[in-house]
């Protein structure tokens, strides 16, 4: 059964124990626009117990650069560094794993993370937020952008998009149609919360995409996929005894950490309820449970 | 092995043993704007010979008005009670098998055919080509029709929206969220031909929302659904021994054709190859295949 933080013991226990903490963001650290109670303090505490601290998200929306701005605006100090999101672990993918030569562009339906991060790597992007593909796909226009299909693609990855249309995945499907093309999914969370809503996430524009080309992602670069464990460990080479993954979700977050051999810590204030934690079986637990993260800090005052 | 309709003499048997003719139509009589050889020729051989024929199309962008119209833009005479479009199917199953009460409305992603066919049978639909769904999702707007989910919408009908959007996918969402809606897919098709080019298909639209929602649909409407035969039959009494299905398609209308127990006629005007049809297995095979559907005329001559 999984140990719920409750107590300034099991507190001291996880800094004795840990020296890196993985962290999801959304419904961990903040919920939308709204920083969720004594996030800065428990990192602050962390920090200067001398622990490593990384940030994990799925988000491809948004690059590193962009998670940076947004923790500063929180009042979060964070590097370049600390953060791993999926646009981040995509374009390692296709530099290190792909080895997709520069003179090859990439097609995105997705958003300008992807590009941001793909830029760094030396990559030119096509699509993305480019806004020749807004608005309607009109196939008696001989200038639309489906007649000029460009054959230097050499990759086709798709991510959360929350623009996209149906000429944005009419083109996708065009790149798709050569079985050379890699096709690479940022991640497959099926939803993106927002506002204290659903909305359809990275999985829901990957599913219209396999179905309409009748091709499946070679891989997924967001958790829990392998790649982006691999990615962390390579960066800050991780003592997996000794590192800890804290998320709000058991099918991302939780998964990632236990297959990634991390123990894992569950914080309520997401995804799942305590509820659905009764619900798991004992090899699905996670290790630690706690309503939020910010008891860390709490716990011990 | 399939029989290829290839003299004079075969012709003269498939009018000896069929009194009913199911047409698929793009594909089989014309490829997007384009008529194919000699249809108008084979209809009006065909219905001076004393048949009855009949038009079964997945496409639910169109009403059978539509249809009608689109007949007589290509010189084919043809009634509303000769055609059967996925639009209609959804409509009868949304009245007769749910009996969907009247004061209850449909959320429809999907086209104009959709909310036309419905509202013949009382329905009121939202979304469907409502402007307001156009454009990008603000959910910093409180005016956003994301905030205005209509407590009195009954059922939920996904079709192809070539006009699909973030915005109508993140509001199908909401729709969803109560598991007392149910959830219809007009048809499954993965792709849709248009310009010699193959675009995303209503399946692809469905599975976005499949995705999004973690729901599936209760049924699809188009062929190679029973619910379409059995409209079809209930509006023509079939004599199922003396029926032909002729089509372009062997997961939809060939499948269609053979689980509805009607002999079947491929033609290689559309999707399928004289290759693809060797591939077969014994049981897959359709009765007779065809260059062209045209042959008909053409061979007696």
């Amino acid at each position: 059964m999984s140990i719920k933080i409750a107590s300034k013991s099991h507190v001291e226990d996880l800094l004795a124990k840990y020296d890196t903490f993985l962290f999801d963001c959304d419904g961990v650290l903040w919920l939308g626009d709204h920083l969720l109670p004594n996030i800065a303090e428990t990192l602050d505490l962390l920090r200067s117990n001398g622990k490593k601290v990384i940030f994990v998200t799925n988000n491809s929306s948004k690059s590193r650069a962009d998670y940076v701005k947004k923790f500063k605006k929180f009042g979060i100090v964070a590097t370049t560094e600390e953060i791993f999101g999926s646009s981040y672990a995509t374009a390692v993918y296709v530099d290190s794993i792909l080895q997709l030569p520069k003179n090859k562009k990439v097609w995105v339906l997705g958003g300008s993370g992807i590009v941001d991060e793909l830029k760094l790597f030396g990559y030119e992007s096509l699509g993305g937020v480019d806004p020749r593909y807004d608005g309607l796909l009109d196939m008696n226009d001989p200038e639309s952008m489906i007649y000029k299909i460009d054959p230097d693609v050499g990759a086709v990855v798709v991510g959360l998009d929350t623009k996209l249309n149906y000429y944005k995945l009419a083109v996708t499907m065009q790149y798709l149609k050569d079985p050379k093309v890699p096709f690479i999914a940022t991640n497959i969370d099926s939803t993106y919360p927002s506002k204290g809503m659903k909305l359809p996430g990275a999985g829901s524009c990957v599913e219209s995409v396999v179905c309409a080309s009748g091709r499946q992602p070679i891989t997924s670069c967001g958790k829990p996929s392998k790649g982006m464990m691999d990615a962390i460990d390579k960066a800050h080479k991780l003592d997996k005894s000794r590192t800890l993954m804290v998320g709000d979700r058991l099918n991302t977050d939780m998964k990632f950490g236990r297959e990634g051999g991390l123990a894992t810590l569950l914080v309520l204030t997401g995804i799942e309820t305590v509820e659905t934690l009764g619900e798991l079986s004992k090899d699905e637990q996670p290790t630690y449970f706690a309503d939020k993260l910010g008891d860390l800090y709490e716990l011990l005052q």
